[in-house]
């Protein structure tokens, strides 16, 4: 990220800058505070999370500032003292969190931000908007990639999604074991790897569907993928070999039933030697239906709607939540609202995995203060994101797909249940 | 939106550009072509839709060039001569659409490209991309201001989805109706006006709540909104009223049974003498928890979650297909695809919304070939968009929001209710 990036710091709830205006009037603006950002539950069902958007929220830090441009824009938002105040606005805190691809679970704190009031109060809308969208994709993402187990999912939903939500997406997807993806702005920008062939249109715009195989294998390449449910499907399969040889590199099935249709397809490439091709399904796929799919003969996976809107739970219900704060002694406090159905609890905490002899992951534990002596089976989940103001967790896509693909192995094996259950280890509050 | 302001271009799937390879190579990338963006359905359940996204998209069509940083981007992408090609691309078509804010029903034509191949093609991401999002929030918006009536309904889900989604969620919702938001990058952008006053956490930062509600009215003023379930809410609403006076202006209730809390909270305002003091709900609200509050003693509705996650239906699930294209001879010519369960028309479509001689809507109906003579109470629904490649459809988003209340108003009453049903009108095809 540039200095010349657009700045994040309108990507913002208006109450953020009010609350700012009213605590520096007060005197309370520069009080040592701690935030944490956590999930009070997981989406009903789930059996795990996945945390994603880390990169992109330290990204987002880092371009968060008050510029002419947007110290204008708010003009009529807040007074001449805050607008002051805010154009020398610099992040100068802490930032502790669970690393990108990690798995999380009720109550795990994601993200522990220790800086003034004034400064930390203002991530709050931007952080939260990334993390819960982020999450939400990856966490969708690990179960189909569970699901399809070792045959690749390919994602194909920016359509389906707001034109930069589905960078994001592709990004989160890659993070939870995606192969590949369609969006070419997450190509450029995070170095996804992309691929794509060609659509309906394309065979439609030909004068038969000869000519639009001749066309298509002409310009890619015989290991293309043939789209070959334009008309009749058996046709479509002799007329691709026929134009490709029986190197063609895969067939596309988009519609009707993939595992009937993916038996004879099978069948059909086989008798005609092209025993090498792929069978690729695509169609309103999500983790269930590339299970059902497991005994089919299916080469890979293309998921577009279910992916970005999360299957069914587009977004994580992450909250940021004050949980400390200095008092006028200087001291810091646990502080926690008492609202009826919304709990928080106060304090700064740690959070480990813990671990069986087996390596296997039995319990979340969280706790307030010093994190008990490391008996050498837990895992201590949080690492320093930012130091100081500084970014200092920044890292590879590719370490953070790792990281998941380890955290999720680590999992009981009932968080590959595609079934509706609960959380696979319990969280357990330690201390405070 | 100024030349500065960065390319749409890749916000593309990868297929687009490698269809667009072989078009050029097979020299069939200039044919003339239509393109239709269209619903195949409504989300399960829904009366109507709302169109939204009109102006987004107007912008992202003039921001979608092939700089050089773009062209970079797909150097291993695509090959020497489609690079060369899109070094000049810029859209030279016309599209015709539904103008924002209009309702629209299964198979409404919502925008009608017609390009060479090449120049359309390249669009289909993008345009699907926001019409998809920000037509389903629009669609979700509509429902609730539906049914909170004269009650101003505040869109505050910025923080439950993508921080650009985030973004044009608030201008949707306005589309559908919502008075305000929370977004000041809306407000910067799209000029959606924004309010804000505090959370939790501005509570819990001071020493009391009395210190708190002292800062806030003393910085905000005696109109503020105050939150009142940080602890207990009878005694916030005490100390309330004792900060501020009688001319408080609302109090937010944002956990708990908000009915009965309201009527609580009503009756105690008015024997404090606060009879003008406003009550604002907010907590996980969608239009159903909205319209079960009618007959409580509230003044506003805070939505998040479930409006920027269109309420059960993140996505539209429009579709953009190729409906007619020149063939060899020059002549443009109907095509559609035969998969089984993906039907789309072929032709260039007119619409029209039939009404009966009181103004109601009776049906949708869509042709191909010229509309039949207008009696009257026809109203046509597509309008210019884009005329050899400039913009000429632009307007104030307040005239689309204007558009829309016209419009869901001009529904059969049925349209107004919460319960799951069939689309209020028919859609007819006619001719062919």
């Amino acid at each position: 990220m540039n200095s010349a990036s657009p700045s994040t710091a309108l990507l913002t709830d208006h109450y953020e800058l009010t609350m700012l205006q009213a605590a520096l009037r007060a005197g309370t603006a520069r009080r040592r505070s701690v935030f944490e950002l956590f999930p009070r539950r997981l989406p009903e069902g789930r059996r795990y999370g996945v945390v994603a958007g880390v990169g992109r929220a330290l990204d987002a830090l880092e371009r968060f500032r008050f510029d002419d441009e947007v110290l204008e824009a708010l003009r009529d938002v807040v007074d001449r003292p805050t607008l002051d105040w805010l154009a020398s606005y610099r992040f100068s805190g802490d930032i502790w969190g669970y690393a990108e691809g990690e798995t999380y679970f009720p109550y795990s704190p994601l993200l522990t931000v220790e800086a003034p009031f004034a400064e930390a109060v203002l991530l709050e809308t931007v952080l939260l908007s990334i993390y819960n969208h982020d999450s939400a994709i990856a966490s969708a993402a690990s179960r189909m990639t569970s699901a399809a187990g070792d045959r690749p999912c390919i994602e194909m939903g920016s359509r389906r999604t707001h034109e930069e939500a589905a960078v994001a997406a592709a990004r989160a997807a890659y993070v939870g074991g995606f192969a590949t993806s369609s969006n070419l702005a997450a190509r450029q920008r995070y170095g996804v790897p992309t691929a794509g062939t060609s659509a309906h249109s394309f065979t439609l715009l030909h004068d038969s569907e000869e000519q639009a195989f001749r066309a298509q294998v002409d310009s890619l390449g015989k290991g293309t993928t043939l789209l070959v449910d334009t008309y009749d499907i058996a046709e479509a399969v002799r007329l691709g070999v026929e134009v490709a040889g029986p190197s063609l590199g895969a067939v596309r099935l988009d519609s009707g039933d993939l595992g009937a249709l993916a038996h004879q397809v099978r069948a059909q490439l086989d008798s005609l030697g092209a025993t090498g091709t792929r069978i690729i399904v695509t169609s309103d796929l999500d983790e269930f239906a590339i299970a059902s799919l497991a005994a089919a003969p299916v080469d890979g996976y293309g998921v577009g709607t279910e992916l970005v809107t999360g299957s069914g739970h587009p977004t994580c219900g992450f909250v940021y939540k004050l949980v400390a704060r200095e008092d006028d002694t200087g001291a810091m406090v646990s502080v926690a609202k008492k609202s009826q159905d919304k709990i928080s609890i106060g304090g700064r905490k740690y959070a480990l995995r813990r671990r069986d002899r087996h390596g296997v992951a039995e319990a979340e534990v969280i706790g307030i203060g010093t994190p008990p002596v490391d008996d050498g089976d837990d895992r201590s989940l949080l690492v320093p994101l930012v130091r100081r103001g500084a970014v200092v967790g920044r890292e590879l896509l590719d370490d953070a797909r790792a990281r998941h693909e380890r955290s999720r192995a680590e999992l009981p094996i009932a968080a590959q249940q595609m079934s509706r259950g609960e959380p696979v280890i319990d969280t357990q509050h330690v201390g405070a």
